[in-house]
């Protein structure tokens, strides 16, 4: 095994589409419990309480649903220069540099072998409470609201791909991604990775499109302090009708403690807590699940529920 | 700022000496929930049940109490020889390579200016569980035996410096630690400096030693999966008449859910729950505390007790 | 002992005066997240999410602080009869019968030695939740709102008097009440009684009056359906600038999970969760706490803060 | 509606068969967390850590699994004299006094319509802990030994009934329960009533039995003090290879957050927590649920796994 790379410092931000906005925003915001940073043109700009940077959610009206792109921040100015001469070599899709955006300056963009566009960028914009939204603590980004199922910050996000060794060579190329766990199945395909670029257990996952969709998602995810938080959602959930499609629960893999969610427009949401977990080890040895151990279901036994295998936004042909 | 050094992985182990070597075991395997790797010679190797390597506390007896010594894992054996490079030419107290311990290889010992002694190591022996002890989930590093208190993981190591600032300068020359949150006092010292070497909040803290004391240990803390974990933890020491000093409460520094409490021998031990709360910000800007913010209390305004700033070990002359 | 009486069967609701009307309103909806059922003349009517009657808290606009009425519902027609036959029969101070309130029919209303006003009543009006208030589960009194610290029900209130004993004499004479737990003082006094009417642990507190007060309110208590709610809103508490007296701790006596703050005009409001813990014995044997057993302070060691013993409403002359 | 009855104190104990006794003692004592209180002739004796008496679980050898009786509590001598005319009354089959058993005194028994055995009794053994299981705070029955999931006292039992509505009768005229909530079924008969004697939520349900059982049992209950109590206990349960049936999730019944396994004999045993919902109101009006509602599966959606229906000890003939 080498060295770690350290050039890639975390998950910054998703994009979202949705051909509901009005309703996926009042989820966002009054059931899920995001911050309104800023509302421009066809995006809102939202961020949990403890993100700092001005946005980790940018929900976007379109005509149909599923992930605009995904954006990592890297460490330094000199690691922007390294990933991109490294994603440049590489040989993926690359759609070149970017302005920027409402939250954060240039970034460079390219592809996935399945179409999910990436982005990496340095220059940030740290969110700058206004008084009425100071925190008490003034090691908080923000005041914490207490508003709907209020996450504390993002966490990862879940993309499907047609072929998920493939997506694993690029993460590896292009991030510098570890993977810290994944499922090899019966048929020696792998059936999905979970990458970390730091010490979290994963920040991207990917799994096995089961349809001919093309750089689809799965869900996106942002994190709780407690387990309780997310039996406090469900209840949320349910009182405001919202979709809940399984959980609470605790997955075997990664041991997260779950809850899903399909938002108004039907992208999957996750709520997640990883405990005390982390990946401190620098020469951890990737967890490999084979099809036997995830036939026994989640780790408490639960059946993992049919749609979670089918269910992708934006919806396949023919599916509802 | 500069870019982020990440030659150091994670703080590894921590030595606690104890004259009670008996009821100091029966404490933290018992009660506490640590596991017994090895005894052997005058020290027990310990772990928590989510430790990877072979030990994360190594008790030994001693005519005293307090700390033996603090080990870091480095990143590589590459990262290993630019530490020890970069320790070599500080000018700090070298002690040299020593051959390892039961739990890992070669390591090379330094000494801070106040006479606490750290090592760095690449090579160490993970975990291997006995057939009795293999966790039902391949991804923990052994059983969930439920156990007393039965914390996590390591978490921290809290010492005591006559001059803090003097000890900061030899964090980030020797470790490439950064400073997450410190305490600024009216006098212009620096009452205390909180470190971290990857995407923990802190993993050492310093506090000013107020009293005579060379080396002094304030605390070793273990990190627990969820808050409740601590209120139970709670019950079961006043169960076991452990000497609960303060908390279950919440640290305004760090946000960090506490409760503190004395092992036989008198040292201060910790367990913790820092919720989802990482830092992943490459570019964090240290949050400093003014002497007036500190005496509002803790964040939920309980006044820190008289001996959490008294206390330590081994104890001074004339403490009891 | 005699076989327990079973008249009276629950406590019912408490008036609370306020000199802050508008401040202590938005308090204990927005911020203690009870929710307003009518807002009628100089009173403010409130429930929590699960209380089944239109109110248990009468929010009162007045001069000063402190407790207007405590109302008992009695467990049929049949049994109010015998009630107040027996409180008519007893010599404490009667007011006689009221025509009810917007919450409930007629109640017959007496007065304890120390000047407190109790009332009891049959006739009540259940809270039939508006279209927009509906729970998702029928089995709700109206929907969980998620609003603040968003307590499940009406628990308990906190009296003052200069004599426990004859209080206690009051409870057992008019009520019917059993004393679950009690303090007996060095000096032969009884420091605090704990009162119940049914399985709670206790639905009514009496502490000893230190100062020259007369009729005053130590506290009033809402539960929580978990610990993890208490922590929640110490933190929701902060973020709203409430004063946060003492907690989240646990109490050595009833064993109850607590935290109190003080509301805009000064009232002490709890919020408390008992566990599973409740009082099914029928002939449960009062625990008596020493003086000496109740300086060990509370559950984990916390020392009872100095105005816990003090603070009363009204405020005593030359109080602030 | 008429007063209520309030003779019963509480669901006193229940005594179970195993036919795999050694494994099923170790599963109630070690993994469970119950205490022995006595090892004599066929039976175990074993109680929760904070009931009161000497034993709420009587664990018999036989030759098959089941209930062998439940056994209820009453107020007091005069109520004891009181249910057992009314039962002797009510033409219910009687099996008369026994001269009671290791935890109480002399009890009638009689029986439902449907095989279960029950008894009521006055007097009983409280529980004295010796010194070694002496609790720190006083209001406990014992010590809180923190050992496996640890449960705080019993809740309630579950018994299977080809004729729900006929049970319900049964349950009014013998011991004055109350039917707190139900299911109609589409055809009229009801498919499950949850009952109480006190301010429990229930203390005892019944459903229908699908198969030609008699007298069969569905779960065993004991109640925690918080919900994470059971995520806890998931995790223990499955660390010690015991058989997860379904949860942690919550009852849409009742509100009681659930979780089942069967122990090594097969009969089903639940952890439950209700939050701080008590039936406090003495003129509840029975909740009933449709068989559409229930289609609806559990709070948050999760349907109920095909056992639930199906399993019940002792076995059917031909069930595995």
């Amino acid at each position: 095994m080498t060295e770690p790379v350290f050039d890639v410092a975390h998950l910054g931000h998703i994009e979202i589409y949705t051909d509901k906005f009005d309703e996926s925003l009042d989820f966002f915001t009054r059931v899920y419990g995001l911050k309104l940073s800023t509302l421009g043109g066809d995006s809102a700009y939202l961020r949990a309480w403890d993100d700092y940077e001005r946005h980790s959610l940018k929900l976007t009206r379109n005509h149909t649903t599923g992930v605009g792109h995904i954006g990592y921040r890297v460490s330094s100015e000199a690691a922007l220069e390294r990933r991109v001469a490294a994603i440049k070599a590489s040989g993926y899709e690359v759609l070149g540099w970017t302005d920027g955006d409402l939250g954060h300056g240039r970034a460079f963009r390219f592809v996935d072998p399945f179409g999910h566009v990436f982005e990496i960028y340095w220059d940030t914009v740290k969110y700058e409470p206004a008084p009425d939204d100071r925190p008490a603590l003034k090691n908080m980004a923000s005041r914490f609201h207490a508003q709907g199922a209020c996450p504390r910050r993002l966490d990862h996000v879940n993309l499907l791909a047609e072929d998920v060794t493939e997506f694993r060579d690029f993460m590896q190329t292009c991030l510098g991604s570890r993977v810290t766990e994944q499922i090899r199945l019966d048929n020696g395909r792998l059936g999905g990775c979970w990458f970390t670029v730091n010490n979290k257990t994963y920040d991207l996952a990917c799994t096995e499109e089961h349809g001919r969709g093309n750089g689809r998602l799965h869900h996106v995810t942002y994190a709780t302090d407690q387990r309780e938080d997310i039996l406090r959602a469900a209840d949320i959930f349910l009182e405001n009708c919202v979709h809940i499609e399984t959980g609470p629960h605790k997955h075997a893999i990664q041991g997260t403690f779950f809850l899903y969610v399909w938002e108004p427009a039907g992208n999957r949401v996750e709520l997640a807590n990883a405990g005390a977990r982390m990946i401190l080890q620098p020469d951890w040895k990737t967890v490999t699940w084979t099809e036997t151990e995830r036939k026994k279901g989640q780790a408490w036994g639960l059946k993992t529920i049919e749609t979670f295998h089918t269910h992708g936004t934006p919806p396949m042909k023919g599916e509802a």
